[in-house]
């Protein structure tokens, strides 16, 4: 049987499309960008289409504001030390407690080393932004705001476009970290106020080993790999032509499935849902119930352990996690869950199932085929479970 | 006819047999390298089998010291800023005048915003550094020494090990941009006291957008990106895994195909050089005679415009370069050049040829039959050549 991807939000499959644009660029048309032999020939001017296929993603006004990066960890870090270096006399950052280890670890870091404050503004227990917090965060010492557009665990959104908005009244910068929206939502940079942005190449189906911060016309940006010209001095190194065009081949595909995403893939995930939350008592759904990507389902079983779940899964062929890829393999619960205020029976037993656009109905049905067993047989084995419901069925329907 | 491929210390073309290795990690076993499940199952094993193809090429005594970047640049930066944070109490950095910009652009911004003091130890005219200004520069207060260990305009090497043993003399760390040396001479790092080597994948016939940072076990590091606990959490961001795959497979063809490059590739570049200088009067060989990269050829023609016959030899089918990559396209002469006290009427006048594994006698051939006349052709109509020579011819068996 083919096995059943879940993990998108990990990772996805690289688009054959995607792989075959970037082919002849590694040992034909193999030059330099600025190279200007016949090797370098074709380069430069897919460079070019490139740039504008990921402009076009993010409706972004000119395309020299993409700076491309290694990925969605270093245009995290670039902004950040970007913003505080820039701004001038103002040393703390505004954030939240549910941003990825990208922002989060680096944060924690500049706060021991370099004296920052940082303002970690909480969620509630759909993972919604304290705003009232928020707003009593910002001050004229606030350098950065930096939030998420979509939460990469519960998939929940962000309004980011308000929060620039905010941001600026009181002369911040604001970052969002969008690798889990870029692709997935529609975006229009251009009719907001958001000065960077970062997205990584392998969440929307390009390759790993690529990335790219936005940086708006005007805003001053001080670079994270300093070294040659490229990238208009934004970013040193010899450029990842590969990498760049394959991120262009897959931006113009994501955007040719836009509304696929909105529409197919929703319906999709919906019906995984309320399958698992029809047949699985005990079941609580994680993340912003009408503002959440279209893709993720976060849902979490009580009394057990989402990583046991996850290895039956496996077994039966279906590729999921628990929550964020860069924790999983510690036995912490998530720290986005432990924000949201999960109830203690629910914090362990977590399963993220993200889709894409490469997943079938079938993938669906055979998720609600083979993960309601999986939880009974585990709960049946389960002294928590026992204690808590006398050892109940674990099936919905035998309730 | 087949064009001629003499840009190698730019830009190598990817070996197929890299891409072939890389290949499956796009779109078949796709996952990440933590995924536990189907789709990252040969993801982990064949990280493995990469590293130990890495570390067989360096000679490194284990494979975890191999930390893995986007490139050079960044793995440059990567040591420069993390031996600062570690080496507390001192704030001096010996380095040379010829190194690459990844490492003298950043050590002039931090000399500027950071109060660091760089001792930039100068070369002669053949490209060797000052030995005795090396040792009066080196101090208690010095922190790290980064020397290259080949320059990538001239392809001099540099007394590494020796350099390290004097840095560990005064408490420094010692860091070596390796990026031109890797896959074109032995290296053996366990043999010496080096602490950090940087190396670029797209320099030995791997893929661009992959590198790495050697650091020796038991030398402090802190990250220069920070996210999740990739590479032992020095460095975050998901792995490049292809990249990675890559980067083993063509450590494991540069190291076959070692012997060769010290002997058939060096052989070409010698004959190359020879011919230039028995064809072309005027003409000066830069960089250390008998201690260079088998593959580098640096000539400069005086009274003339590099540039000029750069152009001419590719409407000839011929890729070479003027210097180094980054700072071709400006009219400036190359800081190396500069450094060497090249002659005004040379420093102009220079030309990289750099040869691979992949060149053939026919390639050193087609040179030697076009390049003469087109030095030729380019001094009959300047004024300089005219005014230094009194119009002679320029051809040296007319001479
Ligand atoms: C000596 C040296 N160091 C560093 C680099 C930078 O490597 P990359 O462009 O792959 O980041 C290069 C190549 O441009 C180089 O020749
Ligand atoms: C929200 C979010 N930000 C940042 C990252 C980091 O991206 P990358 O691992 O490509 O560096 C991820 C993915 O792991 C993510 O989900």
């Amino acid at each position: 049987m083919r096995p059943v991807y879940l993990d998108n939000n990990a990772t996805t499959r690289t688009d054959p499309a995607v792989v075959a644009a970037m082919l002849p660029f590694f040992s034909e048309h193999f030059g330099n960008a600025s190279s200007t032999h016949a090797f370098g020939e074709h380069v430069g001017e897919a460079l070019k289409k490139a740039r504008k296929q990921l402009q076009a993603l993010l409706g972004a006004q000119f395309d020299h504001e993409i700076v491309y990066t290694s990925g969605g960890t270093e245009s995290d870090n670039a902004a950040v030390l970007s913003a505080l270096e820039t701004q001038e006399g103002r040393d703390e950052i505004v954030t939240t407690t549910v941003e990825h280890p990208a922002v989060l670890t680096l944060v924690a870091h500049l706060e021991k080393t370099r004296g920052i404050k940082a303002h970690l503004i909480g969620v509630d227990g759909q993972g919604r932004l304290d705003l009232d917090a928020f707003a009593a965060a910002l001050s004229p010492k606030t350098a950065l705001v930096s939030v998420m557009w979509a939460n990469n665990e519960t998939g929940t959104l962000f309004p980011v476009a308000d929060l620039a908005r905010e941001a600026h009244a009181v002369g911040a910068l604001f970052h969002t970290d969008a690798v889990q929206a870029v692709g997935k939502v529609a975006i229009d940079l251009k009719s907001t106020e958001i000065d960077m942005l970062s997205l990584s190449g392998h969440k929307l189906h390009g390759p790993k080993g690529i990335g790219a911060l936005y940086v708006r016309k005007g805003v001053k940006f001080r670079p994270l790999v300093r070294g040659g010209h490229q990238e208009r001095g934004r970013r040193g190194g010899t450029e990842n032509v590969p990498g760049i065009i394959g991120l262009g081949a897959a931006a113009e595909l994501a955007l040719g499935h836009m509304e696929e995403e909105r529409t197919r893939v929703r319906a999709l995930r919906d019906r995984l849902e309320q399958g698992i939350l029809q047949q699985v008592s005990h079941t609580l759904l994680n993340g912003d119930g009408d503002n959440r990507l279209p893709n993720t389902a976060n849902v979490a079983f009580e009394y057990l352990d989402g990583e046991a779940v996850l290895h039956n899964l496996n077994k039966a062929g279906v590729a999921a996690s628990t929550g964020s890829a860069c924790t999983s393999g510690s036995t912490e619960p998530s720290h986005v869950l432990r924000a949201m205020n999960l109830p203690a029976s629910a914090l362990h037993g977590a399963l993220r199932l993200s889709l894409s656009r490469e997943n079938t109905a079938e993938d669906v049905d055979r998720v609600l085929e083979v993960l309601p067993d999986i939880v009974a047989r585990l709960r049946a084995m389960s002294p928590a479970w026992a204690a808590a419901t006398g050892g109940a069925s674990a099936l919905a329907d035998h309730v």
